[in-house]
């Protein structure tokens, strides 16, 4: 079952979930005083409307027409009963997805890839630049440029670069320039931290230039919150009064922010992030503030962090691979408003194999994450005889990451990192 | 834009188009024989409902309940107006597609390996085999036979299986056991013929096997005729009388089918097949009776062929390399109701690339030939001045065809083929 919207129904304000956090979020600030950074300091990087969103306090921020018109390509997404994987687990739980799959990129990441790239060109920016690890924010980005007539520069981790040739084909079919990173060492296989500082030394070096975040920061976790907005309307048409509880994976905390931020104020609505135990920022790292790059050259974020140099084991979730998380989920999670578990990659296959047999669709190894979870969250209210109503984020699809199943069904894969 | 329909929207009967065809079909013929073939002939290879849809001149032919709820997992798929497409051709056309590429093997194949595997499920078979060039076929039979719990064994074109690993890896995951073809000479390429003999050869040796094929006979078409119900209805919530004109691909014939049977009986409207240049069955072959495979083990067709041992050159579009086409749509070219043209796959993937650079979405490279005669209809419709409705089908994404991007945007493939 599957529910849908009209064109219309794309939401037209984003939802600012600052003024519902339980306590004040903590300014970013600036790498050499230590005093919160101000407009002026982001200013080489970020076009005035997206540091005005980031620093935003209005509960509501209207989506500009250009915007709405881009994202109608693909949204209002679809929200997808998984009735065949309930069927399969035996449960009395109904169990909702809203599937960001559908867009062009293949993932929920150009709900912010066409609003940053509308921004920067309405204040005379003709020219982005970026980080991809496996290429899913790198193709967003690509694409969004690509619809408004930007150049864009994408430095994507080398190792990537090498193993994963298909969406560097995406991101250069949509125009974009990709090159791997580090850029000053070809021996080396690169890391998202290091893809950073080349792409901010970039912009921050040439004047037609501004960088562009797929994910942390609040202007970011915004623009995502469409996706939220969508399902509580779409969950309302299928004649459920509220989730009991909203799930995602959490890398930077984008798909979770999107899906789960306008559920915060409603009382009764559990949010839970899923992590890889490999890269388990929520579940064991410290609350500091930290650099969100390796070379330091970024704001210091009000984060959990596994520590700014940390390096994850090569599993095939490349989008959870950081060593942070946006301060926003932080600030959630560190006030008891949300919940983080997390998983090892083994037993997040055994999850995707079970949701591509039942339902279909192939998830991307990020999104599998979630569905982890879900099951398990599923089995339990079998077991407690509950009814449960569960809403998770397909984030995006497993098309291009199909390798990883091969390594998974063929018993190569490191199951238990 | 976007046109939806709700789920109770999947038509509840395929439509045939027999009782409306010009001219009557002609029947397939034994290849010994030369009489024409009875149910009996077929027993081996077909359960009996799909042998009386192959012969059946009922108008409609109910869909099973069984059959609608897994359709329902992707059905009804969206009608989009491609108006950043129409934008950039500055054409007074106004350009819709379907898009089918939003099934879970990414193309129109599962719309007749469903009803395949539930119609053998219910007879008693539990195992089916099947041949696949690129894959597109072989992961929409591995999808539906998980789905009713049958066995699938699929030849895969030897080739294809060493250079495009992904699909084998999709069907894989859908529990099907994929083997290279031929089975008997290591050394030899492949190709779909000798795949087809493969297919045939194991499921006539075997009790518990039938035999399952993805395009070309009048019942696959039949269960494809959902793309081009659903599509009148779209078009008619989008304030469009009729289209002037249904366009797409044409390798066996099944998404051509699908799109436009429906629109047979109506008038003034016109039907395109589109061919590859280099495997012209509609535009350069001959119309003669002819076998469906390499062996010459299946009946004689009455079709356009370019002989059953023509081995197309190895473009991109692996769906459309096939020597002859369906008797259906053979009838209607030879009729005049239907026309066809051919494309060389550069001036195809030039289509492509200014769709996914206008539209977002990916095409197939098969599905990009319809592309291809779309803009040229656009640009004709320019040049008179003359609003016209263009209908196609999007049959499939190319998220596993990228690797024929990268050679055309790098100038390695054979554009003039």
């Amino acid at each position: 079952m599957r529910w849908t919207l009209p064109p219309e129904r794309v939401p037209d304000a984003w939802f600012n979930v600052v003024p519902h956090l339980p306590t004040p979020l903590q300014p970013p600030l600036h790498p050499a005083t230590k005093e919160p950074v101000g407009p002026d300091d982001l200013a080489p990087l970020f076009p005035m409307a997206l540091i005005a969103q980031e620093v935003s306090a209005e509960p509501w921020i209207d989506v500009p027409g250009e915007v709405l018109d881009v994202l109608r390509l693909w949204r209002p997404t679809p929200l997808v009963r998984a009735r065949r994987l309930e069927q399969a687990l035996g449960t009395p739980a109904r169990i909702y997805y809203k599937d960001e799959s559908v867009s062009p990129a293949g993932s929920h990441k150009p709900n912010t890839a066409v609003p940053q790239a509308f921004f920067n060109k309405a204040e005379g920016v003709t020219r982005l630049t970026t980080e991809t690890g496996a290429g899913q924010w790198g193709s967003a980005l690509a694409f969004a440029t690509q619809v408004f007539g930007l150049e864009c520069k994408v430095y994507m981790v080398r190792a990537s670069y090498h193993q994963k040739p298909y969406r560097r084909v995406l991101m250069e079919l949509w125009g974009a320039s990709v090159v791997p990173s580090p850029v000053d060492d070809e021996q080396h296989p690169g890391s998202l931290g290091s893809a950073i500082s080349d792409a901010v030394r970039d912009a921050a070096t040439r004047d037609d230039s501004h960088y562009s975040l797929g994910s942390v920061l609040n202007h970011v976790l915004l623009h995502q919150t469409v996706i939220g907005l969508e399902a509580k309307e779409q969950l309302t048409a299928a004649g459920e009064d509220r989730p009991d509880v909203v799930i995602a994976s959490c890398g930077g905390g984008s798909n979770l922010g999107g899906i789960s931020l306008p559920f915060v104020p409603d009382e009764g609505v559990r949010v839970m992030a899923v992590e890889p135990s490999s890269c388990a920022t929520l579940t064991s790292g410290r609350f500091d503030y930290d650099f969100g790059d390796v070379a330091g050259m970024t704001p210091l974020l009000p984060m959990y962090t596994l520590g700014h140099d940390f390096i994850p084991p090569p599993i095939h979730a490349g989008g959870l691979r950081y060593h942070g998380d946006a301060p926003i989920i932080c600030n959630l999670v560190q006030a008891g408003r949300m919940e983080a578990v997390a998983y090892p990659q083994g037993k997040v296959f055994e999850a995707a194999v079970q949701f591509a047999r039942t339902q279909g669709a192939v998830p991307a190894p990020e999104t599998s994450h979630a569905i982890c979870a879900v099951i398990d969250e599923a089995l339990l209210a079998k077991e407690e005889g509950a009814e449960r109503v569960i809403l998770f984020n397909y984030s995006g699809h497993g098309l291009l990451d199909l390798q990883a199943y091969d390594d998974f069904l063929n018993g190569r894969l490191d199951a238990s990192t």
